[in-house]
């Protein structure tokens, strides 16, 4: 038999914790053999969801955890100080291994500083990006940082490049991914300081396949796989892509709405319009990893529902299989077993 | 009679000039009796387009500018070597007192180099942005700066923001203007350097009405009027922007195509979506102006067709009725008569 895959769960993190928390583990547990989920958080509050649910018992299991980190907390000083919360308890579980990664619907902030602080990162890594999976009109682009630490010199986005290339790679099985940058321009001479000191960078990496600048306009038509930029850029793209997408839709619903004629029209275009819009919905591809941990953390939607729980969970196990750490400890240049301290004092 | 207002468009910029261009010129004075167009470009094509159309001869008036500068040609090079270009002749025009705006679809970079080489800064404007209006659910807002000198100091942007508030209130019309910076998130403590610096000096501007951080996500929705941010960031959320409307509206298109059924009652919600839409196009509002040179200068998309061009020459009839290079010298701190020389070597 092989040996499982465990995921430890935030399941008090997220604007529908814990039931649909509790939810999506049943669901990844029921869809997944190779899965064991920890569930993290206060006691009585899982219990009392997951008795509603049938499920292999073996698999799933409550790790009490009775503080929990509020969505407005200063992330720094909720993760040193709430030991017993239920991101600390779970991502420590990883970090001893009890765990082979971490899904949190919580508060950004924590997850990242917990992450790294806690996980701790891969020897050789110098930041954990924060990398989304965005829909466009092809398929998915991994959108590499959308983190908090802003401000990146070249050799992080160098870094965000060869770890997003190895996901999309091996996590999400894109042969020899297309790597651009985000820029101002097509042009080579384009760009603000930090873009054009890394773009020969990036040029130079035998092992990337560097298609070169990519401009936002270009982005949802899905030309590029992985799309590098410092995460002050990756956070605008992220939101503003699902701001003009929701503003959008809600315009075009309330357009269908607002005649007798449309809304007849609107009836029978439902079906069709709920299919393409689909593809532009995140929640099917699970959460966003945050690479170069030495356990993986993937940070889901705060209005996650239980699909994307599951998804989330699901993605760890390929991710556990495809051994991605390991490619990422080879590809930045880390030797194994000579990994930094990631406990920074916690 | 009141002085004519005298606009110089460049009649070779663009995917469709001369005929588009042409066509809107003359669609702006046959709408507008304050407005005279001096239509500069190759007298030939220009004059053949020209001859199509009924309008107020006095009001219309060719320039002959043999040279046209290309979409791709390096933009100073262009501007310092093609003397007898099409946008280099009508900028001129406006540096010597002949035209008061330039309207031109060509080359981004060209009419902003030009704009700064040729018709030069106000006194005490550091740098002149290009300030597109964005649609959004709730009207239009200015989206500044997105022009191609990036890496922006603090200073810079609370010139823009000055700059942005006098140009919505004035010409837009919109009372005591909201003024957001582009940021991470809504604390004043998140943010790049850039922001964490400029956040003060903003807060500090008594004649600002600073409403602090705007998110991407936030920005369709309209809940600003005025949208500060240095030109790499406002070149992704423009480009973004269109490129996610563009997909969309693709993507919904060809959901409602898929079926006998969709296709129905795409013909049914089609005239209500039309008018939803097109509220999201930017066509309408005209072109981007560069603020703060002492002519006024406006880009319109290179794709302009004639209702742009039409809109952007109307706009700078409010622009120049409303004395707004007034109040942006008053609103900036330099003295009129005492304006910088503009012309670098040209």
């Amino acid at each position: 038999m092989q040996e499982l895959i465990k995921v430890a769960v935030d399941a008090m993190g997220g604007d529908h914790a814990p039931q649909e928390i509790v939810k999506g583990a049943v669901e990844a547990v029921n869809s997944q053999s190779r899965v064991k989920v920890f569930l993290v958080g206060q006691k009585a509050a899982v219990q009392a969801e997951l008795q509603k649910y049938q499920y292999d018992s073996s698999r799933i299991e409550i790790v009490d955890a009775p503080e929990v980190i509020g969505m407005a907390e200063p992330p720094v000083q909720a993760i040193r100080t709430k030991k017993n919360s239920s991101i600390v308890v779970a991502m420590k579980m990883v970090k001893n291994g009890e765990a082979d990664a971490f899904v949190g619907a919580g508060s950004t902030g924590a997850v990242l500083v917990g992450g790294q602080l806690i996980v701790g990162r891969i020897k050789g890594v110098e930041r954990p990006p924060l990398a989304p999976l965005m829909p466009t009109e092809k398929g998915v682009s991994l959108l590499i940082d959308c983190g908090a630490n802003v401000d990146a010199r070249p050799s992080h986005l160098v870094q965000f490049a060869k770890m997003g290339s190895i996901y999309m790679e091996h996590v999400m099985g894109v042969k020899n991914p297309r790597v651009a940058i985000v820029n101002i321009g097509a042009e080579e001479e384009k760009g603000n300081a930090l873009v054009k000191e890394t773009f020969p960078l990036l040029k130079a990496c035998s092992e990337l396949n560097f298609t070169g600048s990519i401009e936002a306009r270009d982005i949802p038509s899905g030309c590029a796989d992985v799309i590098v930029c410092e995460a002050f850029a990756g956070n605008i793209i992220l939101k503003l892509y699902e701001g003009v997408g929701a503003t959008l839709i809600s315009m075009v619903k309330k357009g269908m709405m607002s005649s007798l004629r449309s809304k007849i029209g609107a009836l029978l275009v439902k079906p069709a319009l709920k299919e393409t819009l689909r593809r532009f919905d995140t929640s099917q591809y699970g959460g966003a990893p945050l690479l170069g941990l030495k356990g993986l953390v993937v940070k889901t939607h705060g209005s996650s529902k239980a699909v994307e729980v599951r998804n989330s969970i699901l993605q760890c196990v390929t991710f556990t299989e495809q051994q991605i750490n390991e490619k990422i400890r080879a590809g930045i240049g880390g030797k194994e077993n000579q990994e930094g301290n990631g406990s920074h004092g916690i």
